[in-house]
């Protein structure tokens, strides 16, 4: 069985640990901090548990068997057919976890960051074997979401993209590729366009927190886990979508021009909204809710891709 | 049996008669234009059809039978318990519709506008009867996204607003309330953020149409179909909201700050993401398009909301 070491236990890292071993991959998981591993181990195991309930995967043992958390870097790269590091999104922290890696794992596997935002060139460039790190940034959380951004630096290899887009399609997960680096690639430019446009909305009073949400979870969000922003313009006019634009030419030039996406927001909103969230979902807590969340998007992804099968 | 008037037959109103109609009321429907009123016919009785086969109503010859395409206004507002107007997006056009409507509808019965941008304000307050006035605007199609937003101007009566809340729930829709008019409302302005900054982001040459819109349906829209941006947030860190923002500050406020949502895109972009699309769409005709969306978006609303059922 192949080996995927998981360098950072957080909610990314254990989430990616779950995914390797519920597609039937070993898992090898590491955090510097070992409460965090800890708490990874209840975590995967947990999950593994909501999929087999899901009937997502057959058996939640079977697959939990596949993960292994040990102690120092060092284990957890051992023969490892690939290396995701998900560590704490910071330059220095990143730069020397790859340092290290560097030089323990052989020149020909792939050593890919789940970085969000920065461009992997920030933190790869001055090493020997830059040509086989990229950045594979998935979304929380990956045993659930299947959309992985492959970003090279400008050193990358070839070979080393096509190895990591061959292992996510393996993985079940649906990679796309971005094609010159850029802060935040392509998925957080987004969802940063709209969190600056909600945070306008409500902080000048246009609408509730909850009404915002719900105007994602009951509208755009299920326009958009069906089609994307493109094939939604596409199948909104007869004919296609140069038509729709030129149609709606005026107004989305007006509409992008009055947006407030960097609108400049304070503390004080941000405790009005936390205490709105805290109120909307009756205190109950985080983990509760996540759970909450990975059921839903486990319905959705059946709904969406058909039935996840343990490959 | 309650009958709600359908001013303008085009993509919107139709799909509102289709929904009326499976949810039990009489939609009386009419469009200044014939041939757009015979489409009309075939499109409302299709759309039904295609529910039934998805099980979300028993008969659509039943429902079919509960709406009438009417050659004039007259007819159709006689008797209406609401009147929903959904003509062209245009300042004048709705002016004089409106002036018309409220000629012609009893003083207590609600006229509202479907527009998907333009304040209610610059249409409805020059009428006799604007406190019965108001927005309330779908996302297409309205028979499968259950979002409504409903945007009173300065002078619409609370009256109003409430009987329009409780008619969309009624009718199985999800009512928001913008508490304050700006133009594109909430939807439309969050989602003219997610265009602009992809014809940025496409335009500029960080990624292809195809991988655009695959970060969006295999990634944030699965996200955004499940959670809000604030609820997403909220359950991103075991400290809630705040503890996610200021955690995600420096970054945040980078990337708000680096986003080009009012992106100056030309025709040569647009032709090229058309061209995209097509090729995308292995030029599969449009109306075929939108029925696979349509199927998409009936099994998103049953894994989301469980099973529509005719009330």
């Amino acid at each position: 069985v192949n080996i995927i070491a998981c360098i950072g236990a957080g909610s990314i890292g254990r989430s990616w640990a779950t995914l390797f071993a519920a597609r039937g991959y070993k898992a090898r998981v590491h955090d510097a901090d070992p409460r965090v591993l800890e708490s990874a181990f209840g975590s995967v195991r947990e999950s593994l548990m909501e999929l087999e309930r899901a009937d997502a995967i057959e058996s939640a043992e079977e697959c939990f068997a596949r993960v292994e958390f040990v102690p120092t870097l060092q284990q957890a790269v051992r023969g490892a057919c690939h290396v995701q590091e998900s560590i704490v999104e910071d330059v220095q922290a990143k730069m020397s976890v790859f340092a290290t890696l560097d030089e323990l794992v052989p020149a020909d596997t792939v050593l890919a960051s789940s970085t969000s935002e920065i461009p992997g060139s920030c933190f790869m460039q001055q090493l020997k074997g830059r040509d086989r790190c990229l950045v594979a940034h998935p979304v929380n959380p990956p045993h659930l979401i299947p959309l992985v951004e492959i970003c090279p630096t400008p050193s990358t290899a070839t070979r080393a993209v096509m190895a990591t887009k061959q292992l996510m399609i393996r993985l079940g997960q649906q990679p796309i590729l971005v094609t010159r680096e850029i802060g935040g690639f392509i998925l957080n430019r987004l969802q940063a366009a709209v969190i600056g446009e909600a945070l306008h909305l409500v902080g000048e009073g246009f609408c509730s927190v909850e009404d915002l949400d719900k105007a994602i979870t009951s509208g755009l969000g299920r326009r958009w886990a069906s089609l994307g922003p493109f094939a939604a313009g596409h199948l909104n006019s007869d004919g296609g979508y140069a038509e729709y634009i030129l149609k709606f030419e005026r107004t989305l030039r007006q509409l992008t021009a009055s947006l407030e996406t960097d609108y400049s927001w304070d503390r004080t909103l941000i405790e009005r909204i936390d205490q709105s969230c805290r109120e909307l979902t009756q205190r109950r807590s985080i983990r509760e809710l996540q759970l909450e969340r990975d059921r839903k998007l486990i319905a959705l992804r059946r709904s969406l891709d058909g039935p996840v099968s343990e490959s």
